[in-house]
């Protein structure tokens, strides 16, 4: 059986503008795989509510989870909730139980529950709570679409909450061998071994040493024998 | 007149993978708003004929400018040029403009312009060749689509190489202000700054301080007085 598919939507108009480098598609990447969880398509948006709602109505179309990043925090340009709310036609309003999670964080920790605070308790309809053991404020989850923090702490905390929930797959695994050799001398080996190899994925990635151009070949793959067979193969033919 | 607008589309299974973190959309993100050119979008695809040619009609219809980045090396995993021909439905092959690049570049190096090293002559019709000033396989631009190469180091000669060909808009400029109370504490006001200067953007970030809640407040625009006006404004409503 195939595995599930997943797709990320980073919010945020700090990451388009080249303020911020988003670390959150790289995390999330490392840990989906991990998971057997294929991640197929990454998108990045500004604080806009028309293109959320269109990203996350066509993402949330195409595969069985996404992952959202960013724009749930207390500021004007936080609008993720609202926007998804509106690309799922679902109400969203303070919701007793995020507002008690804030009531407790905010008394504890000696600040005002404030306007402004209390609209990090606004959740779509129909939405289930996602833990942030870090600031109190949770994400969600609405039909197939988890909503997460930006901040990457809690970004990361609430993969760690959200996870454990998803059916997983087998976890992709994947070998390496780097070689000393261009990758335009090694492209013709690599093609005949990928169409022996369909069910691999082996990709071919440059880099230099001491000026010389190597090559550093990643094979990818569910099934660990077929992925010792391709690496024994490619060793035999390079000769290593 | 509003600024040009542009999308990123970064190719390749190493980066969904969690393998690679990607840094080509971070430097093309600095690059484009030194331009003036805004970047609305940035999407990532594995190399996947499909996805890629889907995603390069959907961004080459909604922007001015679309940048890919990746698949255009020696590999069989090196699909960009063929799928981006596909989309705009026009033929491809060995260009001999491309091909005399290469020629020269392997002479001068001492390597053999094998079969799979000529695959990266192939250029769909009617598209402008990309100098690569690091490797010599170029990249090329057709219609509004600019085709550059993964590896940083040429992606980044290739971008210098395209951008002074566009035409820019107003740079966006950009000013902070470090503010040692929460966001939660200064989103009102914040909210209420936003609606009084409806032609900037601006943007609260958190991070921590000694344990303390901080925020960065970042405004962006592109008439330099209306950011001072507005960061001066906030200067006095935090009392600073």
């Amino acid at each position: 059986m195939a595995n599930p598919t997943a797709a990320i939507l980073v919010i945020g108009d700090e990451i388009l503008s080249g303020r911020t480098r988003d670390t959150n598609m790289y995390h999330l990447a490392q840990e989906l795989t991990k998971a057997g969880i294929d991640l197929a398509e990454a998108r990045m948006v500004g604080d806009d509510t028309a293109m959320i709602q269109d990203a996350v109505r066509a993402l949330a179309q195409g595969y069985d989870h996404v992952f959202t990043s960013g724009g749930i925090g207390p500021t004007h340009d936080d609008i993720t909730a609202d926007a998804i709310a509106a690309a799922f036609g679902v109400g969203i309003d303070v919701r007793e139980d995020a507002r008690d999670l804030l009531k407790a964080h905010y008394e504890a920790t000696g600040f005002d529950l404030n306007p402004a605070r209390l609209r990090m308790a606004r959740i779509p309809e129909g939405a289930e709570l996602i833990e942030n053991p870090v600031s109190a404020a949770p994400g969600f989850s609405i039909r197939n679409v988890h909503v997460l923090a930006g901040v990457p702490a809690i970004f990361e905390a609430m993969v760690a909450s959200v996870l454990p929930r998803l059916t997983g797959g087998t976890p992709l695994l994947s070998q390496n061998l780097r070689v000393q050799r261009g990758e335009g001398d090694i492209a013709g080996m690599l093609a005949d071994i990928a169409r022996d190899f369909e069910d691999l994925s082996i990709g071919c990635y440059p880099y230099q040493q001491d000026g010389a151009y190597c090559s550093n070949v990643v094979v990818r793959g569910a099934d660990g024998a077929r992925l010792q067979a391709a690496i024994a193969r490619l060793g035999r033919e390079l000769g290593l």
